[in-house]
């Protein structure tokens, strides 16, 4: 089952990406996906204590209206963040706007932004958008995945088509703007994933939560979360297939797993793509917070850009996590990892680790917490690849982790330090 | 009271700093401090999972013999990090030597190491180095400081001389090397503090601990914390002045204070030094959360690096602290800061914050959660100073903390990727 790269077309979805204003560089900065009849909707939504104003009103908008969404308006150029009462005003307005030109409730209206914290949404440009949006409907998803971008290099579309045995055919399709947005004044990871199959609207939380719990939120840039961060489910059930949370949605995980790898290896100056397993921990979660800490630790993001088999570095980091561990029992390996993968990863209920690593080609650096008697040059050889995994056992335990992530380079530096936007 | 950056002598204490062959560009590598008295000592030490083999050593030194420690070894160029049983038998190989040579229990000599981890000490060197120091031992406080820098750019000294009402003199002086020290594969934050003044064994921690606290506990880099930072106290009593945990010892903060700053400021490629004071928060701790998370985002440290007063990032960042606050309460100011204090902070029992920063010429970016109607022109001039102070009430509690640090430039991504040691 492969996962493909770009969106012919999804029964019953009409998309437009068009410019209205908000960037001054004429790039696309608005976006409307409207479904013909009534989704069953779920978001899961950043946790930071500093929400923007866009989240709060979907989350307030998916409470009232989780079983009938109309429509989702995303601007990119202004993330309407740290904007007080005000924010709040502009966001409902904009959702107001669209329902009143559809005839819908203003709660079947959920909307997005990205771009600079702390700047109120120009409400004029964001109307004129509505506008041209509307009249522009249709099956353009790749000008619709360019209007979300902000220092994304390249718009994220993912898409799974699954035929059935009865010749029933369903797909999942996903937009996404990516850590190239945790960009200068930037706040936002956005993914907007829409599928024609039926989900029942109180299962359709959960199913989104499984499916990001194995794909967004295992993936880190730089460690810095926003006040934006949003993916969105909508579900229109045209298709005649049926899916719920105890029945999985073929393609769900396919497509959140494409977007969230894309949107690492589009991060901001990345030049290599890094998977960290861990592996022996307690449980799932003191393998995650490892995996988490090594993945954000500043000496090994910038070890893996200097092609540095730097493992003391490693594991310092993961000494540092907080979780307990015994260093006599920890042994670490490198291999060549992968950037990409080509079919999807399995669906089911419940989501299964796969580090995608063959350990016949792994090389053991460090065993009982001291080095082995490696070739540095062999160490040097494996670091020399575009993609690298990075495999930690931590002890004896069942729990395990998987973290994608990606170095830190002086392109980083340079994109954070001298853009303004 | 002045601080000052050289020390002449330290009564009934004799340095060296020698080149002992570890280094391999000739540069000093081993320095040793011996005391003609035993003296009561104490330390604090990495709470890393992964502790090195010299950090183990001496907690277990200090355990043993806290009321007469006689020597303390530092060897840069090799951590002794992840070095398993061999590194424990070289760490304590050492101690034994020196004690020999002094005709003291190996116990009562503590050792040090910085520099790359995984790697086992060279123990042939090591001897050369103990030999070659002991036959020079003197004053110079200088080369023992040299002997100690890895990535440092400077020796780091600090000196305290406090008369007494009654003509009695007492010192405070001390090293340390810096988060220059966090490099490449290099490992460790590392002072020695010296005093001739008389501190009961049993209070020596406390008054470390408290002293450590206020100073190396309130430094940020780059969030790694490393496997062999340790900060060290001695105090041979020869003066005659006595102090306790009841009865501050005059010169211990000042000295402190001035050694954590030195290290942020000749950080590895660091151009500012940032002072973040958070205050109004539930408690201290919850406060100290804020200014921590803040110190570490990339995204901030990027921004203080372009001069960019983006004040979104640092909301952005505070509100995945992890510590629940109402934006609607949030006030975030930036003003000139200081990275040079000439007066030593107060010697209390108990020391206090002092973020260094005149409200006055504070700029306030932020009030109730959204942006004011400041000048971006004003903004922008602040963030061209070379030290910064960034003030952020969250709240109307009675919690407040201060962080020292610094930027992250290219310079920083330069030297730890593209080093090898």
């Amino acid at each position: 089952m492969y996962v493909q790269s770009s969106i012919e077309a999804v029964p019953g979805f009409k998309v437009a990406g068009v410019h209205c204003g908000i960037k001054k560089n004429g790039q696309l900065d608005f976006a409307l996906l409207v479904s013909d009849v009534p989704c069953s909707a779920a978001g899961v939504f950043t946790t930071n204590q500093v929400k923007a104003a866009p989240v709060l009103v979907d989350m307030e908008h998916l409470q009232l209206a989780k079983g009938s969404i109309r429509a989702v308006a995303i601007n990119s150029g202004c993330a309407n963040a740290a904007t007080g009462a005000m924010g709040m005003h502009n966001a409902r307005q904009t959702a107001r706007y669209i329902a009143h030109q559809l005839g819908c409730e203003e709660a079947e209206v959920l909307v997005m932004s990205t771009g600079v914290i702390g700047q109120q949404l120009p409400m004029d440009k964001i109307k004129h958008g509505v506008d041209l949006a509307l009249a522009q409907l249709g099956d353009d998803w790749e000008s619709m995945a360019r209007a979300i971008m902000t220092t994304d290099t390249r718009p994220k579309i993912a898409r799974q088509v699954m035929t059935h045995m009865d010749g029933r055919q369903h797909q999942v399709a996903g937009i996404a703007k990516g850590a190239g947005m945790i960009a200068p004044n930037m706040a936002t990871m956005l993914s907007l994933i829409v599928t024609d199959a039926a989900i029942p609207p109180q299962d359709a939380h959960t199913m989104l939560r499984r499916a990001a719990d194995d794909s967004f939120n295992r993936i880190v840039i730089d460690g810095d979360m926003s006040t934006n961060d949003t993916v969105l489910l909508l579900a229109n059930g045209l298709s005649g297939v049926t899916a719920n949370q105890y029945m999985p949605l073929f393609g769900l995980n396919g497509v959140a797993h494409r977007l969230a790898r894309e949107v690492v290896k589009d991060g901001e100056g990345v030049s290599k793509f890094v998977t960290i397993y861990v592996k022996g921990a307690e449980n799932n979660a003191a393998a995650h917070q490892i995996a988490n800490t090594i993945a954000t630790s500043p000496l090994v993001k910038t070890a893996f850009f200097g092609s540095d088999p730097n493992w003391g570095r490693i594991l310092a980091a993961a000494g540092r996590a907080g979780v307990p561990f015994d260093l006599d029992l920890v042994n670490l390996w490198i291999a060549p990892g992968q950037d990409y993968v080509e079919t999807a990863p399995e669906d089911r209920v419940e989501p299964i680790f796969r580090p995608e690593l063959d350990m016949h080609e792994a090389l053991l650096l460090a065993a009982g917490g001291a080095p082995t008697l490696y070739a540095e040059a062999d160490a040097a050889a494996v670091m020399q690849h575009g993609a690298i995994s990075i495999v930690l056992e931590v002890g004896r335990g069942e729990g395990q982790a998987v973290i994608w992530t990606c170095d830190l380079s002086h392109e980083y530096v340079r994109i954070n330090a001298d853009y303004r936007s």
